[in-house]
C-alpha cells in the first residue's frame, strides 16, 4: 500500500469518500481554473475526528487541503494534480455551539453556511454582519481563512474584526482552543490572528467565536448616478458626515459593468431615468427607532444633486426597489461569466487615490486593447475595485484572457504597486497569486511568512504549495 | 572590555547615554514594581539607528529592551537587575511622517506621544480614536505593541483595530515594512498582528499607519447613578439601540471609587443629587450635522428613570459639566494612589457576565478579607473592569497587598476564569503577570507562543523574560 492508502486505512470508513464522482466536486475550484485529484476527500463530523484525521495523515507524510464552500477565486481550497493530497471538508460540522444575545456573539462550527448563520442572528434579532457574493455556499471556516471582505467592510470591516474567538487544528493534529468571546483579552501573543487569513497553510480553523450587531432599525438604500468617478471620495465623504458614519454599504458601478448584465437579462433595467457611466449604491443603515437616518439620506441626496455631485438618485421606497438595486449590484459577476468571464483585478489602494487609480488603469487597458469590455465596479468604500476586464464579443475567449493577463494586467498591477495599493485586496493568494506575491510582496515580509510557516508546520504538511512563494 | 561595553563602543556616541541619573529614569517601571538596571539607554534618532543598535547588540549577545513612554502596568519595558539589558528609547522618533485626510490615516513615528497624534488629528478636523490614562506621556509604540484598550473601545475597538499598516525593526536588525494605510490587503499573511500586543518581544515597532476618524460635530455626555449593578447590560443596550450605536464610552464607577477621590480632593463633588452604589459615565458621538443625539440621549434618559434603570442622572449641558464627569472618572487610580495605591485585577469576562463577576468577586473580597476597600470601576462595556483593592486606612500598605495577592487574588482570577474570562484585559502580561500566564493560559497556546517567539527571535534577543513564561 502507498502512504496514502495506509493513512486512509486508519480512519474511520464513514468520513472517508472515495467515489471519485463525488470527489471530483471538491478537486476542482469554482472558477474552473484548475482540476487538482485526490485519492479522498474527508468528511469528519466532529473536531476530533479533524484531529485524527491530520495526525494520522502527517504521521504517514500525506498532506491535507482544508476545505470550506470551495469558493475561493485563486483556488486556495484546491488539491494539486498529482493525487497526493487528501481533502479535508467541513461540511459536517455545521452546526451554531452557542449565541449569546447580551454578549452579542455566537460560536460555531467552522462548516456553517454563512447564510445559515446570517439567518441565526436574524431569528434572535441581531446581524452578522459579513455579507459576500457567494453567501449561500461559502463557509465561515474558509470566510476566516481568507479574511473575507464584502458589501459590508466600510462599516464592519474584514471578517478578521468579527473574531473574537478561534478554534484551529494545527499541522501536528493537536488543538488550539481559544472560544472565549471576549472583547478584550490582553494575555500573551494573540495566536488566533496567525490563521485569519492563513488560507489553510497554518492549520484548520473548526470552529470560531463571532461579534454580532444589533439588527438595524432603519435602512435606507439609494441608487445614484454620479457626474464623474472623481467624485466617489466627496460623495463618501458627505454621506458618512450627514448619516453619522452610517454607511453599511458604499458600491461602485461602472455602466459598463450594468450593460454586460442587462445586454443579457433584458427583463431588469436601471432604476434611474438619467444615464450615467457611473453608479453608486449606497445603504446606510441604523439600530436606532429614534434618529432620523431617512431625513438625512434625504437631505444628502438633494444636496448632491444640486451641487451636481449626483446626476439623478433614487432612494428606495420599499424592500422592493432595494431588492431590486441589490440584485442589480450582486449580478454584476454574473453579467460577466454570461458574456464569457473575466479577468479580474482585485486591487485596494487608499480611498483617496481610487477614483485616479481607475482612470488610469482604464487608460492602459484603452490604449493597450481597445477591443477590451471593461468591467468595473466594487467596494470603494474601502479603498477596494474590482478591476475587470471582458474580452471583446468577437474574440476567442481563452485566449484573449492569457494574452490579457500577460501582456496588460502586469501595467495594472504596476500602477497599484506605484499608487501604494495591493495587488489582492479580498481574494488572497491562494496557488493563483503566489506569483504576484513573488513580484509585488515585500521581500521582509515574505522571509517572516516563511519563518512563521517553517515553525507551525515543519514538515509542510498543511495545504501546501498555496500562499508561500517558492523560494 | 564586556560585550555590552564593546557592542555600546560601536554605535554613534550621541546616542548614547551613559548617566545613571538619567538611565536609572527608563529603568524603573512607572508603579515602581521593579527596579532594574542598565548600563545605557539608547535613543536612536532614526529608523536606520534603530536597526544598527539592533544589529551591533544582537551581534555580541546583548539583549535589548524596548521602551515607549514607560507606563506598562505589568514591567514589560523595564530591564532586568543584573544590567546585562540595554534599553532603546524611541522617543526621538517622534514625527508625523504623513497624514491623508481623503484615506482618514496617518503614519507616524513609533516614540510619537499619544496626545499629540490626537492634536495632530484634531488640527485636521479627524479624530484618532485611542484614549486611555496615561495619554499624555504614552508613545504610540508602546500602545501598539500592548495592543492598548482605553475608555473608546465599546466604538473604536482595541489599538489593533486601528492599525492599517506597521514597520518594525526585527531581532536581527533587519526591517519589516508594511506601512501602506490600505484597508484592504488580503496579499499573503497578516504579519504585523503579531508584533501588536507583542510586547517587544518579537522585534521593536518603529511606524505604524493608524486609521483615523471624523471628528464628532455631537457629543453628548450623561454621568448617571444606577439602581443596582445588575442592570448594567440592559442599559448599554439601551443606549446602543436609543443613539444607534454611537456609544463612545460606557464606564462603570462604584461609589466606594469616588469616595477614595474625594475624600483627598473635598473640591470636588459628585455631580448627582441622588446617592448610589454605583455611576455610569456614558458618552455617544456622532459625525453628523443632521441627526438628534441630544434628543436621543434624553429620552433614554428619561425612560431609564421611569423605568427604574436609573435613579438620577445628569447630561453635560457644556464643556465644562463634561470635563467635571471625565476629571472624576479619570482620576479613580489617582483616588486609589492617595489612598496607598491598589491591588489591581484587570479583568475581563462576556458583557452579558460582567455585573454577576462583580457581584461575586466582591462577595469573595467581603467574606476573605472585610476590611479591604473595593474600588471597582472599568471599561463595562467591553466586559472588562478594574477590580481592584485599597488597603484599609489602618493596614501596613506593602504587607496587606502582598498578604491579598497571595491569599485571596487567587480566588478572583478563578472566577474569572471559570466565567471563561481573562485575567490580564489591557495591561498584557510583561513580567509581573508570566505567572498568571502559566496558571491560567492554554497550554496549546502558550506553546503556539514559544514557536513563534523561537522562529522570529532564536537568540532571545528581544525583550527577554517577558511575555513567555518559562518552560
Amino acid at each position: 500500500m502507498t502512504s496514502v492508502e495506509t493513512a486512509l486505512s486508519k480512519l474511520p470508513a464513514d468520513i472517508v469518500v472515495r467515489d471519485q464522482d463525488i470527489v471530483s466536486k471538491y478537486t476542482t475550484d469554482f472558477r474552473h481554473l484548475y482540476a487538482g485529484r485526490s485519492m479522498a476527500v474527508l468528511r469528519p463530523r466532529t473536531v476530533a475526528e479533524v484531529q485524527l484525521a491530520v495526525r494520522t495523515l502527517a504521521a504517514h507524510g500525506v498532506p491535507v487541503v482544508p476545505q470550506g464552500g470551495n469558493t475561493s477565486y485563486c483556488t486556495a481550497a484546491t488539491p494539486n494534480r498529482d493525487g497526493s493530497e487528501i481533502v479535508i471538508s467541513l461540511e459536517r460540522l455545521n452546526k451554531v455551539r452557542e449565541l449569546d444575545i447580551g454578549n452579542l456573539s455566537m460560536t460555531v462550527d467552522a462548516g456553517c453556511v454563512l447564510s445559515d448563520l446570517q439567518d441565526a442572528a436574524l431569528d434572535n434579532d441581531l446581524m452578522l454582519p459579513l455579507s459576500l457574493g457567494s453567501e449561500q455556499s461559502c463557509q465561515i471556516g474558509g470566510n476566516l481563512s481568507t479574511n473575507a471582505g464584502g458589501i459590508a467592510v466600510v462599516k464592519h470591516g474584514m471578517a478578521r474584526e468579527l473574531v473574537l474567538g478561534l478554534e484551529v487544528v494545527l499541522p501536528d493534529g493537536s488543538l488550539f482552543s481559544d472560544l472565549n468571546p471576549l472583547r478584550k483579552n490582553n494575555s500573551g501573543y494573540d495566536m488566533k490572528q496567525l490563521f485569519i487569513g492563513g488560507e489553510g497553510t497554518l492549520g484548520i480553523i473548526t470552529g470560531a467565536s463571532l461579534k454580532l450587531v444589533r439588527k438595524p432599525r432603519a435602512v435606507v438604500t439609494a441608487f445614484l448616478a454620479i457626474r464623474e468617478i472623481s467624485v466617489l471620495s466627496t460623495l463618501l465623504d458627505r454621506a458618512q458626515r450627514f448619516t453619522g458614519d452610517a454607511v453599511t454599504s458604499f458600491e461602485y458601478m461602472s455602466n459598463s459593468s450594468l450593460d454586460l448584465l442587462l445586454s443579457k437579462r433584458p427583463n431588469l433595467r436601471r432604476p434611474l431615468e438619467e444615464a450615467s457611466d457611473h453608479y453608486v449604491l449606497l445603504e446606510a443603515a441604523t439600530s436606532s427607532h429614534l434618529l432620523d437616518l431617512r431625513g438625512a439620506a434625504e437631505i444628502l441626496l438633494e444636496e448632491a444633486m444640486s451641487d451636481g455631485l449626483v446626476i439623478d438618485g433614487a432612494v428606495a421606497a420599499n424592500e422592493e426597489h432595494r431588492s431590486h438595486f441589490w440584485h442589480l449590484r450582486e449580478n454584476i459577476p454574473e453579467g460577466e461569466v454570461l458574456n464569457g468571464g473575466s479577468v479580474k483585478h482585485d486591487v485596494s489602494v487608499r480611498t483617496s487615490r481610487l477614483a485616479a487609480f481607475i482612470v488610469d488603469a482604464s487608460d492602459i487597458v484603452r490604449s493597450c486593447c481597445s477591443e477590451a469590455i471593461l468591467s468595473v465596479y466594487g467596494h470603494v468604500g474601502d479603498g477596494n475595485v474590482h478591476f475587470n476586464v471582458v474580452p471583446p464579443h468577437t474574440a476567442q475567449t481563452h485566449e484573449f484572457k492569457e494574452h490579457f493577463e500577460r501582456t496588460v494586467s502586469p501595467l495594472i498591477y504596476n500602477l497599484a504597486a506605484q499608487m501604494g495599493g495591493s495587488f489582492s485586496a479580498e481574494y488572497g493568494i491562494g496557488r493563483s497569486k503566489l506569483g504576484l506575491l513573488s513580484e509585488y510582496g515585500d521581500p521582509g515580509k515574505i522571509a517572516l511568512m516563511r519563518k512563521l510557516k517553517t515553525a507551525l508546520d515543519p514538515n509542510g504538511i498543511m495545504n501546501p504549495g498555496k500562499v508561500i512563494p517558492v523560494a
